[in-house]
Formats: C-alpha cells, structure tokens, sequence
C-alpha cells in the first residue's frame, strides 16, 4: 500500500508531490451532490445516512487527484446529539433553538449522543473501506467556541454578539457550556479516529472575533484539552487546527493547544507565516476560494504564489475558506492539475 | 485654548491623560440621537442635515468626558455624491444600485460630488465652531476598498465576493473604480480638514478579507495615494488608517501609506501590537464592544488590560468596533470615568 502524501507529510516525512484537498471540496457546487441532496431528505438526514454521506464523501474524489476524503458532515452535528434542536434551512444556514443562560443547558444530554453519532462512525468506515490506496481520510470537529457561537446566538451570526455577551458577563457560566463541548467532542473525535480516520481538523471558524485574553481562553485552552484526550487515545493521529481570523495568534495557538498543523485562512500573509510558523508546524492553505470561482490565470499565479511562498517547508495545498456553490468545477480541475504539476516541474 | 490631548499625542506630543472615544459614539444606543432620528426622515437625511448633524455629533460630549468628537455620518455619502442610488433600510443595512462592470461606473460621475457632500462641510464647521477648548474633532472616509465591496455587492455581505469576483477576475477595470474612489476621496477628506477637521480616519472595514498580496494591490496602495494627496493639501493633519482584520499586516500598512496612528481591531492581540507596532506608531483601540453591553467589573478589568498593554507608548483609547445599539450608555460613562481615571493613578 502506497502511504498517503498527506499522511507523511503530516507525520514529519518528506512527499514529492504537495499534498492537495480543498475545504468544502464535497458539496454544492458539484452536480452530482446536488442530485444525492435532492433524494436526501433534510441536510442532516444526508449526514446521518452513511450511504449517501460516504457516496457524497468520495465524490470529489472521482473527479480531481486530491490527496485526500474529508468526512461529509457538519460541526452543528454535536448540538443536534446532545439534544438541542438543529435545522437547516435552504439558503438560510442552520437555526436551533438558542441557549443563552445556564439554565438552558438542563435541556443538553450525553444519553443520546451515542445514537446519534453512530451513523457518522458508520460513513468513516464505509469511506475507508472505499478510499483508494494513497488517499488520505480527514475527520473533523468544530471548536467549542465556534459550535458554542451557533448555541448561543440559534444562528450564524455577524458578530456572534450573544456568545460574547454570556462569554463576557458570566465566564463560570460560559465554561460549562465549552466543557460539555470539550468532552462530547474529544470524544466523536477519537470515535471517527477509531472508525478509520487518518488525520482529524478542528474548525474553530469564529476564532478571529475573539480579543487576545478571551482567544486563550476560549479558542486555545478547550482545543488544547481536547488534543490532549485524543492523543492520549490516539496518540499518533496527526491533528491540524484551525483557528480561522486569529491573525498574529496563530502562533500562540499553535504553541499552546500542540496540535501538528495549522490551517490558515485567507487573510493569513503567506511572508509571515512561512518565516513565523514554518519552522515549527506543518502549514495548509491558504488560496481564496474567489479565486478559484475566477479562474483562469489569475488563479493559477495565486497557487502558483502560494506554493512558492511554501516552498520552504512542510505544506498541503489548500484554500483559507471553504468552496462556494457557484465554483464551477472545471475551474477546481485545472488547479489542481496545476498544484500537482507545479512539484513535479519544480523537483525535477 | 488648551490644545486637545488627542492632537497633542497624534503630533507626537505627551499627553496627562489618555485620550478617548469610541466609535459610533454618536448614535442608536443615545435616546437622545433615537428622537433626532425620528425626526430627520431618511438616514440619508439626517447626514446631510447640519443641524441635526452637527447635534448628533455633538451629544455624546455632553454626557461623557470624551477627548474628540467624530463627525455623524457614513462612509457611503461618496458613493452617494458620485450618483449611485443609495438607501438605508430600518435593521437591514445599506442598499445600493450594484455595479459590477466597467460599463457600470458609467453611470458614476463627479459632477454633483461638491454640491451633495456641501453640507456634510457645513457640519465639520458647526461642530468646530461649537466644539468646546480641548475637545479635537475627528473627519473620516471609507477607504476605497471598503467603499467599492458595498458599491459592486450592493449591500453588506458576509465575504465581499462579487468584489473579489470583479477585482480577482478583471483586474484593470476594478482598478478604474478604486481610482475614481482614491479622486474623490482625497478631495472629499481635504474638504472636510479645509472646514475644520483637527484629525482624519480611513475606515477599511473589509481589509481583513484579502489575501496579502490582494491587500497590497487594494487596500495600502489606495491608501497610501490618498494619504499622498491629503498631505499635498494638509501637511499637518494626523491620519489615522483603520485597516480592519488585517492582522499581521498592519505593520505593512502602516509602513507603505505613512499613516500616523492606526486604529487596531478587537481581535489584534495588544502584546503583538505593543512589541511590533508601538514603536513607530501611534495605537488606538482596541476593546471589544461587547464588553460594554456586558458591563461591570469584567469591562473594567479588560479596558485596563488594555491601558497597560499600551502603557509603554502613545495610546489612543477606542474600542476595537463601532459601539451597538444595545448598549446601555451607563456603562459607557463608567468606562470613560474608569479610563480618565486609570491614567491620573498612572502618572501620579
């Protein structure tokens, strides 16, 4: 069996060719999703459905030569096993009905969790079992913080305002929520290690709103336990942070939480992360996805920029932000047949 | 007349205290503004109104011990003055007439640009003439990449994507509408110093969305041009560039549009921005809002978290974002005592 690119990359090794997956890689903008999507039910009886969400899984894969499968499923996952209720509207985004006060953490519940996550498991494994040799599996979780922002305020929000508010006002409060989150989620992440994921990400997407003091402890200090329950399972499974937005704290977030790679979003300067993290983490990213629906050359010399800024240490190719549904798909071809031949000119 | 501490410490200067606003100190959360409002017909209206202007920007001074006053209106009067239907809906935000091709900045023209923005000139000039000794005043303008994600989006959006679309894809035509921006901005803020503007800021809400080398491109060198003209006409004006998320690019920013002071955002981490900005500029910020709709001992403590992180330099105190409607103006006056206050104990 060939060793995924990704894999040794991710475990310290060197890979002639950049590793490559790009975030939200399975979904709208492929016809063949939408087609699955419409047989499906609600978004979330497509997650739970670990025919449909395997299928859909490894459809991206079938079309481009990606390093790697991420998991098909959402972070708003957790909230919906522990009992609070999770809706996706058309266009809309998720609604849940919000906590916003201790108290309203009496409705939560680990009874369930189990159940309700056991289908997720049955995807990974059924991925695993599918993916051809060289293919990289990525399981995921969302942060406490960022799934705690979508608790809170029943809603994506601008400024995720009323998850500050309780953060803010009630810290003791606060922490009861990000510790039910830290051991539900530790937990479905070494589920899905022990299900067959080879590498796991934790999406902490609304990392960037928090000031310096509230980042550590709310972003840093509940991802660093929850790597430090997975490694005590799973203690090689490589794990890749992302605490998108967090701008000049990458680099305390990386010290502190130990995870292995940093995913890095649009905004992060490719100069300043190569010469401020490279040294000590493996880095992914970080193209802007608007590039991508662009096209053309304009986004072949982004790539091209990235991969050369990269170039000086440990790097999988990636975007800073996940696809939108207006991508079009031969746009996604032709970069990533441009990353692939890029190490091939440049090593040879 | 005692010149404004504010003035004092952006020329370089010592100043006894620490000077403070905040942004949208002038605004929803004041009962005192919600009548004027109610009064004033459009939003619009009321920006172009000054009287009524002049008054709204005077009514925070008359409650709190503020060191400036920021003159009431918005960014997008220029879109406005150059012909572009604009409209603010109760809730929703700004509504504009999109354009998003080259063909459409045809229907922009700077002919009506002096006779539309006349009265915002007129209230510069009252709030002047009305402003008590000590107490600077503060002009602003959008940036023209923040302008121009409004004018080509139509409205407020969550990843400034038909900007990006425009400016990714079609270079050189974005390039003919941030130039037109960079014209009438330069003239506009030359105008507003011409009525009597002791300090200039640049708004740049949405820089924090582009990649480093898109930033360069529509962010600082926009900036830097503007900054360019307004010092041909006003060598002496302090400016201030607020180039929202931009992280570790603030440093870039600051050095290549030689803006005076920057204004940093709530998630700029004050111990980065101390050790690498401090320096050679002037800081202002950086406390997250919220903490004033939470209030009490936790806005105090983080406020002089604050103070002391920027203890070492000049320092402008501010919030990080614009003040929200929700917040009870009590707490504001116990943060503004709290910040007058820490700096006399300081020094004492």
């Amino acid at each position: 069996m060939i060793k995924p690119s990704l894999i040794e990359i991710l475990h310290g090794g060197q890979a002639n060719v950049t590793p490559v997956w790009l975030m939200r890689q399975a979904g709208r903008y492929l016809p063949e999703y939408r087609k699955i999507r419409e047989r499906a039910g609600t978004f979330l009886d497509l997650v739970y459905n670990p025919d449909l969400a395997a299928e859909v899984t490894l459809q991206p894969l079938k079309r481009f030569p990606l390093s790697a499968a991420i998991l098909f499923s959402d972070i708003l996952v957790v909230p919906d096993a522990l009992g609070q209720q999770v809706g996706f509207q058309a266009g809309e985004g998720p609604v849940l009905e919000p906590i916003r006060t201790v108290d309203g953490l009496k409705k939560l519940s680990r009874a369930r969790v189990e159940d309700v996550l056991n289908p997720v498991y049955e995807t990974v494994r059924r991925v695993r079992a599918a993916l051809p040799d060289g293919k990289a599996l990525i399981g995921f979780a969302g942060a406490p913080w960022t799934v705690a922002t979508y608790m809170v305020e029943g809603r994506g929000s601008k400024d995720q305002g009323e998850a500050k508010k309780w953060a803010y006002a009630d810290p003791d409060g606060f922490s009861a929520l990000i510790d039910l989150l830290v051991e539900t989620t530790a937990d479905y992440l070494n589920k899905q290690a022990a299900a067959g994921a080879d590498v796991l990400q934790i999406f902490d997407s609304w990392a960037g709103s928090l000031p310096e003091n509230e980042f550590s402890k709310w972003s840093i200090r509940p991802t660093a336990e929850i790597v430090r329950r997975v490694r005590d399972k799973n203690p090689h499974i490589p794990i890749i942070g992302f605490p998108r937005g967090a701008g000049p704290l990458y680099a305390d977030y990386a010290r502190e939480t130990s995870v292995d790679a940093l995913s890095l979003d649009t905004a992060l300067p490719q100069s300043w992360a190569a010469q401020h993290l490279q040294d000590h983490w493996i880095l992914q990213g970080n193209l802007d996805p608007k590039f991508i629906v662009a096209g053309g050359k304009r986004m072949l010399e982004e790539a091209g920029r990235i991969l050369k800024a990269f170039s000086g240490g440990p790097h999988i190719f990636n975007t800073g932000h996940g696809l939108t549904p207006e991508t079009p798909p031969d746009h996604v071809a032709e970069l990533i047949d441009f990353v692939v031949e890029w190490k091939h000119e440049n090593t040879s």
